[in-house]
């Protein structure tokens, strides 16, 4: 059994121009009460606020790929958004000996995710908060990268730290509809979270789909990096919907069909995220497991 | 009458992250018998090829306000949009006596303004040209803005330069659809010039609306010019639908409805458009007018 969860912080702007976590922090800031519960404390962070002044995902480099244990020891690393990691796992950290118990961070995708989950981690914990989500609405998709190494994430400062992530909504705008979604979907979080500590959750027999992480899919490019494809017109916003072998993928400049070429379904997720272009990443591509709690 | 089209330039990446015009410019310029037709001759320009490498907008401003005469003359302006806007100018202009007759400009937005044509003049050339591609795609919205100064815009360069602006694209990605759409009229439109040209085109008993721009209006503020409401979920994406007194317009983030108080119906347009947050502009308000041409 877990100890109890003492505190919680809730990370907005990590990116950016992803306007939902931004506006949902300074609501949060600006009523404090919506957040708060009896059992533990809940803080807030607005993590990238350069970033969200200049309406961009981020100043040097991307923020959620600086909290390896490595990078944040290393003096030498001096970029805005290095230096701004050091100061985060100062305030939530230390990573590994976390001040936090969970972290909930805010993210918006231009792919069509509807509200997500990503999680780092299968503990016990997370599944059945997962499960609980699910259950209450099937609009909530769980996703889990395969942990095979330590994660370079916000998240991974502390144990129990997952993403929110909501789409589609493009980049440096709020799209009013998946804004409320997100809110509702927080306090769903923190009111299962409240009594989970108050001793009313117990354990039941429940299942829900998670999606593993499998690999990434790049964009067809020549031989200077260039895209030569767009996401086939099928497949776009699709998330979450199986892809079959033979089913188009891509759609060349020239109106060429690229078919699916593998041998097994899988379930493609971040289709056409534009901030993944710069990264080699057209998709990613899970698999579907159900998950018995 | 007017005289012959002799040359036309298509446009693309005036702003960087409106990657439709971008790659279709890419894709012209790699096989250029796309866009050649015989009797006049058909230029591509890469506008902001800066802003297009870093995916912005622009580099230090918008690049399609920087076409003012006496900006274009003014030595000290030296910005990098400052600067390329004289190259264009050479390459394109000069300004009020241009080597081009029909400036293309290819842009996209987050609002859901389909395939909309902007234009800067009535001029009945022009006239006959849109209620040609109302008639065969009546998903073409020809729009207009009220022209009582000069304006600042690329396409102002020459006499009959509009833009086509596809939506709903978010910044930095491609939409394969949208792309090809854009792309179909494109050659309509060349093809178009190339009949004008030859004599085919005979004045028309047909007719179109025009939706002309009354104003423009801002999210609620405040007084440190920060955002309180965002679009209301049923304004999002409703371009083009009247917009009646009472209707909600925007919801704030604490959940209030703020209706439209005008008295009379407008047609909003750019709505929910991510680049105009910065310049003030949640929608721009038209009038729809039934043109006879």
């Amino acid at each position: 059994m877990m100890n109890q969860i003492n505190r919680v912080a809730i990370v907005g702007g990590t990116h950016g121009n992803e306007l939902t976590g931004v506006y949902l922090i300074k609501k949060f800031e600006r009523f404090p009460q919506l957040i708060q519960r009896s059992s533990f404390e809940t803080l807030t962070l607005l993590a990238n606020p350069q970033a969200f002044k200049k309406n961009r995902r981020y100043i040097d480099k991307d923020l959620n790929r600086c909290f390896l244990n490595q990078d944040l020891q290393n003096s030498s690393l001096s970029s805005y958004e290095d230096i701004r990691a050091k100061v985060i796992n100062q305030m939530l950290g230390p990573k590994g000996k976390s001040q936090v118990d969970v972290i909930v961070d805010l993210h918006s995708t231009t792919a069509n995710m509807g509200l997500s989950l990503i999680l780092d981690t299968q503990h016990p914990f997370m599944m059945q908060l997962a499960a609980y989500l699910c259950s209450l609405n099937p609009l909530v998709k769980i996703c889990c990268p395969q942990v095979d190494k330590e994660s370079s994430f916000l998240r991974s400062l502390c144990p129990f730290g997952f993403v929110i992530e909501v789409g589609s909504v493009a980049q440096g705008l709020l799209n009013a509809e998946l804004f409320q979604k997100t809110e509702q979907l927080i306090y769903t979080v923190l009111d299962y979270l409240e009594a989970y500590n108050q001793g009313f959750i117990s354990p039941t027999n429940s299942t829900f789909n998670l999606f593993e992480y499998v690999e990434t899919i790049d964009y067809p490019r020549d031989e200077n990096g260039e895209i030569q494809a767009m996401i086939h017109p099928q497949l776009h916003f699709q998330d979450y919907e199986p892809l079959n072998p033979g089913d188009p993928m891509f759609l060349t400049f020239d109106g060429k069909e690229i078919t699916y070429q593998g041998e097994s379904i899988f379930y493609p997720i971040f289709i056409n995220e534009a901030a993944y272009y710069e990264k080699g990443i057209a998709m990613c591509l899970t698999k579907k497991q159900l998950i018995k709690v």
